[in-house]
């Protein structure tokens, strides 16, 4: 099943957990609507043309929820209840540490086993350095920002691009330096704005030139940061508030290959008694860690990004 | 030169009218900023490496402005001077009706003939069915959609999407036409709400499916839309305005042959002596037209494509 | 039903024709594989989850076929007992010429009227100016080109490029235009390769720049230009041949849309006793006209592009 | 300077090794070409405004080649000169182990210390876990393969794809693993044609399905494998050879941030004084590594890769 926001590289890794576990002779099942279809008892085979096509879809074609019902027992109860009608005894949940934890209570409860994938676009959980939905995010994201430069630059404009993350700033900093953007605005940096001023103060006198400048939602700073640059730039400056378009769209190469090897593992993981770990992708391996490694922990950028982004804040 | 709002296919316009030209014998320029550039005399003879790479690139990379100075008779005087200076007898500018009309006052005054290349993404000149910079916006409206569906599938969401298009809303229809959207509001037609909600009752009810819903800027209606889905189908609704993304990118196939097409006619129609004409495509043939029948006029969506549209607003 | 060769804009015109059939009050079916499948009975009801995501699918969800058997009668008394058995009293067809003269027999035999919607990316179905997966097939060529532009400015390379069209050079000529080639060999016009030698030796000698050459399948002269060149211009040189790839993919915002005009047209001709009738896109306006006007004719490629093209063949 | 085959990412090293340097107080130069333009002193003082649209170009904008005459002592010395000329003390090249080792006998001639970014599509440099490129011709190979999928599927036939790689079939590898392909024929492992055929039996029988093959460019064998579906399933097979679309197409987010992410770290090392050392991602970090680790080695594709393939070749 998968749960929370909806990730690119939810579908493959779908696909790659329904192979592996035909393959190692279990029987595979497929929850819609994530812990709110698991409570409905939204379960059905999985069958050979449901997965044959997910390798290239974008969203997660299982569906997704946020559940409050989940966390009163007696919704809880009835889950199991539809578990256990359909003989399934191990879970595969592809999610944010939310998600994790809620089938960690369930655990306690009812001893059903699980194995889970990290996927939310806002790279944000700790233990891992990689969750499925970030790459494709970030390419979105460049294709947008490559696009609105040729607005800025046919116009002498400065742009502010309000991207995705919640109180991560990794998807701000990567667009930022994929794209060379003049200014960055981040939750995990501070930032002077008459240091930029000055900065670019040559290049607006020169009348030449445009600015792009990068704000992470997170920051709540967007609005405020593009009235300054009208102001302070006498430039043209319009905001554009990415949204939604960051979510979708087919699944990269990254989020595919990075999808079937979680998929994969997962349920390696779980047929060989490997109970209740997150599969985790840290310093270029795949591996497994415990629950605790990975929720309520914050994650933290690397500093050799943080260092790359300095200049574009200042 | 171009001028007003950047559109895809400039550039392949540009290209076509400065390769036309110099197989006609005579020697092309290009001017840069638009009509602020022609005042401070911002003018380059038009080198082969320069137009070479133009077919393919989005926006403008002759860049534009919308300039209020122009319409001083001592700027326009200073505008004459840098392309007497240059030689420079005929123009070729592709924009909107409102530089048009500004080089037709610059006719009236300095006898310095101009030919009209019909470019804006709004689709909203009269007198041609085409205008530079529309297909690519459609297209790239598409792919935005496309893209949000994927977590409006995910999720059981509703998203309501705002499309550029000033007063026109060409755009949005064909928008709402091509992503079979829910719902759409466009200045061209009144909406019921009663009867969208009437419609939409039973899949709401069933607690399947997703709603998508396209609203042009000019109706100022996207908040209002929001809202309301939001109240009355317990929908988990979203407003994502798609802004100055629609604007850019590489131009499509479609944009690149129509501006090869109107910049070559234009060079040709002023080597022919005739002059101050508008560069248009109508009933599928190309053709020219004279300035009191594109500028001022009202552009009208073609009943064909309103009456697609209109199970969407009801 | 689809038929014939595969083309984006074939999905969007089946669920426009599905709908429209379902708001007059018809009851509207699928057939799945073609001729193929009319003859095997792979009949359904057209439910509304089938076209619901139609609308930006690739290739045709009904999928397609050729079918020698249904020229046997015995085959097509069989393919009419099936649409008997369902009282499915008119057909809609999305092919080519072929297909309609096919239908056309059928309707000579069994008197079940058909209506038919030109969709084939060789765009050469004489009668109309349009046929569904021309602009997607554009596009994607473009998108070819402006990435082997990369390597070939990378390297000082001549990159021969061969595109589908079987005896049509129309996919060729706008790909050349729209792309900038230096070099165009279509069956349409003739090619000077001495002229065009002398031409380019400038840029050869100077040893900068690079060389893109469009060859329609049509010609059969791909390798003999990769070879020429290769010789006598001493630059290294590589042959592309697009196939397949120029087929499938997203259909663009042209072929949805033209196909929800062809779709609805089809089905609205039918119900107004319009019979046996090809959808047609002929001077900026859909119209119908009589297979004779369109099966067995030759397609013209117009004038205008013809001579846009005259340059790079010399 | 870039050497070698273009690869996407090329572009990003540049602009950040350039910045990099400018922000340590050193005076960056670019040389175009390669190699080549090293010998005949093709360089240029690196200015703001060359590097500041190179992080979304495909390719090499200072373009690249293969030298023959680097290896002669003659030609070095002459290259040697020009870089005296313009008091250029430390070279930065990106490009394959062939241009390393070109790089270090220069070294030894004539004392002028190098960095080297690992760039090459084919992902067969030793030492390092990535190299720039990879990733954007995965997503292109990816579009490809989702393409040619929509017609496969709308006519039941069977598709061979041969992609890039030379010896290695890392790219033909994670291209199968993500498009979910039936076959995959690569240098590293064995495949068994007949239990192939066991294996797509009963989807063959049932006349529904389509088959995905992916074949590295190395094998050779992607005509005999066309030929033997054809002959062996009965299916209409078509063979595509991906070519050189494989290479160029803007920089994935990946590769830009891998592109920055070598460039600086090349430029850092050479001012610390850490000479002739390769730059190479491995285990999740970048660090830097010897030649001889690097060049002459065979690069081994991880064992979980070759484990996800091994049921696509039996």
């Amino acid at each position: 099943m998968t749960s929370g926001g909806d990730a690119a590289g939810m579908n493959p890794a779908v696909k790659a957990a329904v192979e592996r576990a035909r393959q190692l002779g279990m029987k595979p099942f497929v929850i819609y609507d994530g812990l709110e279809g698991l409570i409905d008892g939204k379960i059905k085979a999985a069958t050979r043309d449901l997965t044959c096509e997910m390798s290239h879809r974008g969203g997660t074609l299982l569906r997704s929820s946020r559940s409050k019902r989940f966390f009163e027992y007696s919704y809880r109860e009835q889950a199991y209840k539809h578990l256990k009608d359909n003989n399934i005894e191990h879970l595969v949940i592809a999610g944010g540490d939310g998600s994790f934890r809620a089938l960690n209570d369930f655990f306690n409860d009812f001893q059903v086993p699980f194995a889970g994938i990290p996927a939310t676009i806002d790279n944000d959980i700790a233990g891992t350095d990689y969750c499925l939905g970030v790459d494709t995010a970030q390419n979105i994201i460049l294709n947008c920002i490559d696009t609105i430069r040729d607005t800025a630059q046919s116009h002498h404009r400065a742009f502010v691009i309000e991207t995705m993350g919640r109180d991560c700033g990794y998807l701000a900093m990567t667009a930022a330096i994929c794209s060379g953007a003049d200014i960055l605005v981040v939750p995990e940096l501070p930032y002077d704005l008459e240091s930029i001023k000055k900065r670019l103060q040559p290049q607006i006198e020169e009348g030449v030139g445009y600015v792009i400048a990068i704000v992470a939602e997170g920051t709540k700073k967007a609005q405020e940061l593009t009235d300054w640059l009208s102001t302070n730039t006498g430039m043209d400056t319009r905001l554009t508030v990415l949204g939604h378009m960051q979510r979708g769209g087919a699944p990269s190469a990254r989020d595919r290959l990075m999808g079937a090897r979680f998929g994969t593992r997962a349920v390696e993981a779980l047929h060989s008694g490997n109970i209740n770990r997150i599969m985790v992708y840290h310093d270029g391996h795949h591996g497994e860690c415990a629950l605790d490694q990975v929720a309520g922990q914050k994650y933290h950028v690397s500093q050799s990004i943080i260092k790359l982004c300095e200049d574009m804040t200042r």
